[in-house]
């Protein structure tokens, strides 16, 4: 399990063996339940209980905007900002030649598929701001250009708090060329 | 001197007192020399050796478009991106009441005149991220929003290299509102 290493599992096993009570029983039921319970989202690849995810499923939520990330833990950290309110699509990852990952494993033929159905006015692109995630976005962009939509690239530049002297050499080029008017 | 612990101070001083060879010499006069030469450019307040920087001399350089930033030392970095080739205006610092720091404590007069003189055509804010540098980016745009020129401020987003699970909440929130057409 992740951050748990050879002490910490040391003192897991003595506890599982040694509890009196039945609370190892409980996790391991709850573990079980989980893996049975939670499955992705059909639609946008998100954690669902359901056929579709708790996002898919909020009529409440804007149905003309749609961002794409790579991995569905990609979905978390943007809901936390409040920013974005339409819909997600999860790639499942990026384009990586050297990790043996081709577009044909991604989640594309379901994103065109929901492109031609849902009618998007915009699609987002909000991939890591490296060489496959740009890769990734590139490839993704060919694709769509043709379609009646607009597609955005969430900004890159100086991340919240940083001076100009923490900043690397590429974030302050993408800094100045992506500059916005005030 | 920064980066100079007192072991090293020690080190150093005993080097001083016990060196057969002139080298302190030489850098004692090295730093007076230094000390005595490099003062502000009158224009932009970088490092110069006569009246105006090398930038600021550069005939070669494009007059239409001005970079502000809070310190000379922000314009180290910016001229190894290459991606700006204008001209560039340090104000000595931000607006920072808790440091009792006011707008007549920084170079804002200079760039007053400057901006009625040499007519630019654009005006980059290249500030921190921080709030202070945000305050500072308002407190001036509020001063030149009256003239002919634009206004654009440096994009701030997902930082080259970096992946959305890296990035905090606000560097997010700023990259979605702040997202740019493909």
């Amino acid at each position: 399990m992740p951050g748990v290493g050879p002490r910490s599992a040391e003192r897991i096993a003595l506890w599982m063996v040694q509890s009196r009570r039945d609370q190892p029983e409980q996790i391991s039921e709850a573990i079980a339940n989980t893996r049975q319970a939670v499955h992705p989202c059909k639609l946008c690849g998100f954690f669902a209980v359901e056929e579709l995810c708790e996002i898919c499923r909020d009529t409440s939520r804007p149905r003309d905007v749609l961002c794409i990330v790579e991995q569905a833990t990609d979905i978390l950290p943007l809901e936390r900002t409040s920013a974005f309110r339409g819909r997600y699509h999860a790639l499942g990852g990026r384009i990586s030649p050297l990790d043996h990952v081709a577009p044909e494993d991604l989640r594309i033929r379901e994103l065109l598929d929901r492109v031609e159905i849902e009618k998007f006015a915009e699609i987002i692109f909000a991939l890591a701001a490296d060489v496959e995630g740009e890769a990734t976005t590139n490839y993704l962009v060919d694709l769509l250009k043709d379609k009646p939509l607009t597609l955005t690239r969430i900004a890159h530049g100086l991340p919240a708090g940083g001076g100009l002297e923490s900043a690397d050499e590429l974030t302050l080029y993408q800094a100045l060329t992506g500059r916005t008017k005030l």
